[in-house]
């Protein structure tokens, strides 16, 4: 069975990846979580990970005594493994455009990422509407992923028709615009109510919300786990 | 046949990509340089690419009415249409190193990219001293790389084996090594001379020293073109 090791699912999109694929794909996996103490060589997390993996992030795919440690790479090797699954579209454009998107995905939005990173448990759309009003490079990163989500090929289906690893590979963005509430079409909000209402991500923030834990380098603007909860029933302090 | 669209070869790392992929396989393609004159949304270079690709970016790839966008996805759909040049290792387990290897080029070494841009017709040697010195990430990013190439399964052969994907996603670092002589191991050294000597490599570095433009924005260094030239025979003026 393959070995899935990720990071704290409030913060982790990398991880989020991999995940939400297996799991929506309804495919057996272990589950291995390795908690965020620090990104210092002498941390926990590094220590327990740079056994696996030099470079020292999750994910990492391990399936027998092959170890996969890229995201983009673990989907494709899980997709190449499962073809009746269909994580590739079967369509030559549609598979291109899948893998356009992911990779593009995976090379690029770094303002996206620096400004607003994942944080499953908080509401932050006032940081989000200030962001918002003072980086046009944000403004550009969503415009550009608002064009990619609406130009999906049914209204109501997912970005290359029927659930693929691009969707996957977008849905800890969604993640990002749920935390921040940045602005976006009325297609690109179809397409983030369908993402937020899949089991898989239904599960992962669950969870997400069941750590409880604050980790201070994921957490540009909160100072403590209560401040802005989205769902005050997940502070027990 | 395919056509290539590809921006200057003296400085454009991610359209070298594809283009060493389909040259060193030798699959017939029609290449359009369309030279950088600007980032700007009314330079004539974006206006061109905006045509085909509302990234804006270089390299796409145009296989009769499939537009293809991202360097990685370009290859991806290389290989699979040319499944007998073995552009993916057969083997699954050096197939899934080749797939990772490429993809953490893709998403990472953003210090590398940053302080070392490719400049194939100059020798920045002194700049790449000061940098080494200077920059604890920068040499973090060359240790793994260096660790990557180290790795490969025969100290004659490709990074996976025959030459494959992988291989042409790092000939575009080789180039930066090369101009900014930065300190790899003996093993690494050896790949670099082998990546160097290939005949699309080479074919690369001509064309790339006959271009005899001055993109300002891609020299950080060098105040004009015939400052640090490798060759001087390529300065005309």
């Amino acid at each position: 069975m393959y070995q899935l090791f990720i990071g704290n699912k409030n913060y982790s999109t990398w991880s989020m990846r991999p995940w939400i694929l297996l799991k929506q794909a309804g495919i057996p996996f272990q589950e291995h979580l390795i908690q965020f103490d620090g990104l210092e060589p002498n941390s926990q997390f590094k220590i327990e990970i740079s056994k696996l993996n030099p470079t020292g992030k999750v994910p990492i795919l391990v399936d027998d005594d092959l170890i996969i440690w890229d995201s983009l790479a673990i989907c494709e090797y899980i997709a190449e493994q499962s073809p009746e699954k269909n994580l590739l579209p079967q369509d030559k454009k549609l598979r291109a455009r899948a893998r356009c998107i992911s990779a593009e995905m995976h090379s690029s939005f770094q303002t996206l990422r620096n400004l607003c990173p994942m944080n499953v448990e908080a509401d932050l759309a006032h940081i989000g509407q200030q962001l918002w009003a003072e980086h046009a490079q944000l403004r550009a990163d969503v415009a550009r992923i608002d064009q990619i989500w609406s130009e999906r090929p049914n209204e109501d289906g997912f970005l290359c028709g029927e659930f693929s690893l691009a969707d996957a590979f977008y849905a800890p963005v969604a993640m990002r615009f749920e935390c921040f509430k940045l602005p976006i079409s009325p297609s690109s909000q179809a397409y983030l109510q369908k993402i937020l209402s899949l089991p898989s991500v239904q599960q992962w923030m669950t969870e997400a919300k069941q750590e409880q834990m604050f980790v201070a380098f994921d957490e540009p603007y909160r100072t403590h786990r209560e401040e802005f909860l989205k769902d005050p029933k997940y502070n027990q302090n």
